[in-house]
């Protein structure tokens, strides 16, 4: 089993904390995105979509995807549970998770990958050919602001994202503040309740995998 | 229980699939997004993010996002199972999955939300003032057929998207497919895999859901 990762990447941290939470140690094979090595035919050859983190199995199973890699963590080592133990918690992590994804994730990679001169013409993941399309920063601007007041108004109501555990869901906001400092937007000073999750989470001996 | 539907959108359709797969029936409820009941206060007093379909548990969970949605069902109707019974099967379904919304999905979204008249300041989903881009629309034509190519190459090796068995990435797939027929965007004939598969995803009792 491989995992093929990349230390300063965002994606691939999600994974490395999901598995530090774990406690599970798997191999891994570290990439430089920075030099292109996720689009070098030696990789593309396992995963074409060339994308990291790629996780192979024993069985010669290739998986990509964050979640879908920590899914076989979760099956394989069950606990700590970090996406639910019931079809009710199951659901709804999934469904914050998604959240954090699609509402804040994508934006701070909207606003990076559109702005950033060595991303010019890789506007997408795992793609080269896609130019950088210069509104997307301004939409993605927009997109983090409006994710950083929902995350904050949620974290009024439960300590964690996704309830009173923590989850994957807080994993993947967790990387989201972080991606989003890259791009200089910081969680605003008055929201309170998204600092003091920030504080907890970032001091989880995980944060640092 | 109540499932918030709308019968002529991609994304609802994928739940009704599921459920149909399931021989399961739960409550719904019509909204015209064509009128934008997704984003009047009565909605989004249930579901802030304004997105279709929504679902909302007996005990009040609301829970959105159709693979999130599709789990509740998974995890509460177990058979037939259409998202893996193990470590393995379930991880690389949930990647095949996102295979099919991130590089298909998404890429019809691109193009349908930034060309359709309706929707020129409805550039993302559940949300008004988001101005459509017109460049997505270039990126998304061009992600798409790169799509099509990998799920014909992919479906030379296996009957279905994530292997031999049935599972919620064909419904993702079949309503992808679909959804590109709205911009214009076809299978090419060429594509034999596809065409195969294609015919019989469709003609499945589900399809029709």
């Amino acid at each position: 089993m491989k995992l093929y990762d990349c230390q300063i990447a965002p994606n691939p941290r999600r994974v490395r904390i999901f598995l530090a939470e774990k406690g599970v140690e798997i191999e891994r094979v570290e990439l430089n995105i920075a030099e292109g090595d996720n689009l070098k035919p030696d990789f593309l050859a396992i995963n074409p979509r060339g994308l990291l983190p790629t996780l192979v199995l024993d069985d010669g199973t290739v998986l990509d995807e964050c979640v879908a890699i920590s899914r076989w963590v979760e099956e394989t080592w069950p606990n700590p549970p970090l996406m639910g133990t019931n079809a009710r918690d199951k659901a709804f992590i999934e469904s914050r998770n998604r959240h954090m994804e699609i509402d804040g994730f994508m934006s701070v990679a909207e606003i990076f990958r559109n702005s950033h001169p060595s991303f010019r013409d890789r506007g997408l993941p795992g793609l080269s050919a896609v130019p950088a399309i210069p509104q997307l920063v301004d939409r993605g601007r927009a997109g983090i602001a409006r994710f950083f007041e929902r995350l904050n108004s949620d974290l009024g109501q439960h300590p964690f994202v996704a309830g009173d555990q923590f989850s994957i869901a807080d994993i993947t906001a967790l990387s989201v503040v972080d991606f989003a400092g890259w791009v200089k937007e910081k969680v605003p000073q008055h929201h309170v309740n998204t600092h003091r999750w920030y504080e907890a989470v970032s001091k989880r001996p995980s944060a640092a995998a």
